[in-house]
């Protein structure tokens, strides 16, 4: 993964571009052209750098930049600086044009053999789809037809692909199937944002790194593991995507389980990408779903309710969707880990919208001592200990455990030991885009998914969206509560209950 | 220990007075008369309570009333209430004279009879000897003389000794043979107050009511414990009783032995008295000495330094020491424990004055993980875990782990995470000497080492302090400092450091 004498220096790209397919988007906006501003302002980049729009505006180079430095100056994490502003805008470029013109896929690769010539970028190019999947085999089919995705010798191109990745098993592999006939598998970068937090790539350190947590991280001490993304928000304006999706798709098919791999795959050899996928891929594959999916998953869709003091629409009032929709906004599943270290310790997996507050979590959840020197109304207040590795927001680790309340009896009560990144490192966290993009500069992969892992977590998910087609309208949830009442039987008849984060 | 009904209620102690030898003392000034009326405002005293001074002042019992009430509003922690105080100061009696006076013993006897009759202290009478230890067989053969020792049928005489127990073994257990002459030993009281804070009793509540300590605490996970009580003060006024005894007879002997057991004991049948003890004497009795006592002790005398901006003098100039003293102001010493649970880790406990900073600490430390799958560089300031439980100041638990640096590179370095008593609960701790003298009006001894402990301790110490006795003048080391070089080597040699608190 790292080459060790760059460890502790920052790691540079090589002289290359970057083309953004879906540039006016909010993506794009949002996230990708700051984070290519934030990896210049910290020395990340190469002088020989390009970054070129693709779009159907009929814009000049000029008004490219002028729209980009309006988004980066609204975005950017790193302070706005004029002369990493001016230089990075100098390799800029705009090709007008939409996916199915050919001449304008002519005109990306004249422009891309410009910057070569005139920015030194080599020849290295790198595709970041920021489009609807549909769109996906096309773009790719254009991309072999101009000569775009073909490198010279000692030269790269690579693509970005967004999720999602497909909507089940067959799909993916129909959309691996178009890409790999274009690109080499490893020029293939599926990106999963979540994979490029820190504190994702914390619980490799926390795990690996330590001698007091690996002891207990297995199923002699683990009593379950509760892996939750909460979101607050509603689906906002992605109602054509995200109606016939739905939460499970859109977040544990991907982030959750990826999560999941981290949380329970044993020691890799190294921390290359070959190696971390290794150990990810036995998880996935070890993988076991429960025979009653109807006693072990549920489904929820929010109602209208309050958000704190704002009063929010039903998802079937939501702009856009189909009043009869029986997509879910709420997903809650316990998988199984057939493996030595997970046998008989569930993982629940829960995502939501409109929940009470916007949170993601990894629950390592102990089983309670196996007795307790203590008369039993003096633990009546103690739960089990956790150890609770926070990717968002205040990310860091929370260790939840019993301590003697003051006082003159023997009485225990839970309480937290916190470590926040924020409070503990004065180097600010970057964006998990800025450490993907890079990856994908360097040729770096570890943080991405392989197809491989791609089609097992469509696998596992498959025969749940299937039964879940069969049950009609998923069970109604307040906005701003957390979830419906089926999330917390599911846990119930296991004999646990869900963390308030 | 406790009885399970008034487990969630405070216990509230049965008529009874409290006899207080040594009243105009530092001890009863600051912490006895406090922690009395602290526990009288708790509501934790009966009101048939009285509370006698003995002393050589010739006071009526108004003034010894004003003399208590002048100390109590100077020190009591809870907030200071009229009516409490009125209650309480009318069981207050003053008996004047010295502990060769039989007459005074007499009186003492007479109102304490008085106290019976007209506050219904119902024969229930606790002794408290803040005095000197050689006048302890003296006031012991007065009570006895005096019949104050001899409880009547269903009441209860109690004697409470604070340390020093004795300078060796021989003279602990002479001093335990006059004790034991006049009380029984179930009413013999060995006040530690060290045992009486709340985070001592919480190494018990951390370590059998969580799940995920005891897995790592033993040998085949921990590498090392440190148990340090450092005093950034010198001696004070207590040149008289310091001098010729030293730091490990002043604090290793009793506090940090103690400590030790706590930490290192099998989980106790219950925490009764009885089943605390007999964990606590067998890791005492498996305690071996290293056979090079050289290398595995260490012995320091403060010399002339600065103490924050305050310039202070050494020891030998301090008033009222002997300028050739040979004691010692710091000691370390190593010790091991020869049981299945911590063969192989060393225990090393120190403790010394002038140092840099008031603290005590036990400090689990780790062994490193076994395999580091990072790179060599990616964890140069990666150090060992710890579990450090801070009992004073900012009582709390702290745990060292390694966790990710912000940034590209998989680099990982030292964090913390942080539990504080006074954070995390609103009630504040009670004074250790407010819950020893309520255990004792109880009659509840769990945190009273018993004569079987303290001999024990001796055994431990005696050939340490015999060794050093043919060693002549300890190390110098500058007040501000953590202690002499020799501590530091005597760690070296086992390939340790001294943690920084």
């Amino acid at each position: 993964m790292l080459d060790p004498r760059d460890l502790r220096m920052p790691r540079i790209a090589g002289p290359s571009s970057l083309v953004i397919f879906g540039v006016t988007g909010d993506l794009a906006k949002k996230k990708l052209l700051p984070a290519v501003y934030d990896l210049a302002n910290r020395g990340l980049l190469p002088a020989s750098f390009g970054l070129i729009g693709f779009g159907r505006r009929d814009w000049s180079d000029q008004q490219f930049v002028a729209f980009a430095e309006e988004n980066v100056r609204a975005h950017c994490r790193t302070p706005f600086n004029g002369s990493t502003w001016r230089h990075l805008s100098q390799g800029m470029r705009f090709v007008k044009g939409s996916f199915d013109d050919a001449e304008a896929f002519r005109n990306l690769s004249a422009t891309v053999s410009e910057l070569d010539r005139v920015r030194g970028t080599r020849g290295n190019h790198a595709f970041y789809m920021s489009v609807p999947p549909k769109a996906f085999p096309q773009v790719a089919r254009q991309l072999a037809e101009s000569g775009l995705s073909h490198s010279k010798e000692g030269a790269w191109r690579r693509v970005i692909i967004e999720k999602p990745f497909g909507h089940d098993l067959a799909s993916a592999k129909e959309l691996d199937r178009v890409v790999s006939e274009v690109f080499e598998p490893d020029s293939v970068f599926r990106i999963d944002h979540y994979l490029g937090k820190e504190t994702v790539q914390n619980i490799l350190a926390l795990r690996f790194a330590n001698m007091m947590f690996e002891p207990v991280w297995n199923s002699n001490y683990v009593s379950h593991v509760q892996i939750t993304m909460a979101e607050d928000m509603g689906i906002g304006g992605r109602a054509g995507y995200y109606d016939g999706i739905g939460a499970a798709r859109d977040v544990i098919q991907n982030h959750l389980l990826q999560l999941m791999a981290l949380t329970a795959m044993e020691e890799p050899v190294s921390f290359s990408a070959s190696d971390l996928t290794a150990e990810k891929t036995k998880i996935l594959s070890a993988v076991r779903l429960p025979k009653d999916l109807a006693a072990h998953t549920a489904r929820g869709q929010y109602t209208a309710g309050w958000q704190g003091s704002q009063h929010v629409v039903g998802y079937l009032d939501e702009d856009g969707i189909d009043p009869s929709s029986t997509t879910e906004t709420y997903a809650a599943i316990r998988l199984d880990v057939d493996t030595r270290r997970w046998a008989g310790v569930p993982f629940y997996l829960r995502t939501g919208k409109r929940l009470g507050k916007r949170v993601s979590e990894i629950a390592i959840v102990f089983k309670r001592a196996p007795h307790l020197p203590f008369e039993a109304t003096a633990t009546r207040e103690l739960g089990a200990n956790a150890v609770v590795i926070r990717v968002q927001p205040d990310e860091g680790v929370t260790l939840r455990f019993g301590a003697k309340t003051p006082g003159s009896a023997m009485e225990v009560r839970d309480v937290n030991m916190d470590f926040s990144y924020g409070r503990s490192f004065t180097e600010a966290s970057p964006e998990a885009y800025e450490r993907l993009i890079l990856d994908v500069l360097l040729g770096d992969p570890p943080l991405f998914p392989t197809t491989e892992e791609v089609n097992l977590s469509w696998k596992i998910l498959d025969p749940i969206e299937e039964f879940w087609a069969g049950q009609g309208q998923p069970q109604p949830y307040r906005a701003g509560t957390w979830g419906p009442r089926e999330a917390d039987l599911m846990l119930a008849r296991d004999g646990y209950h869900w963390r308030m984060p």
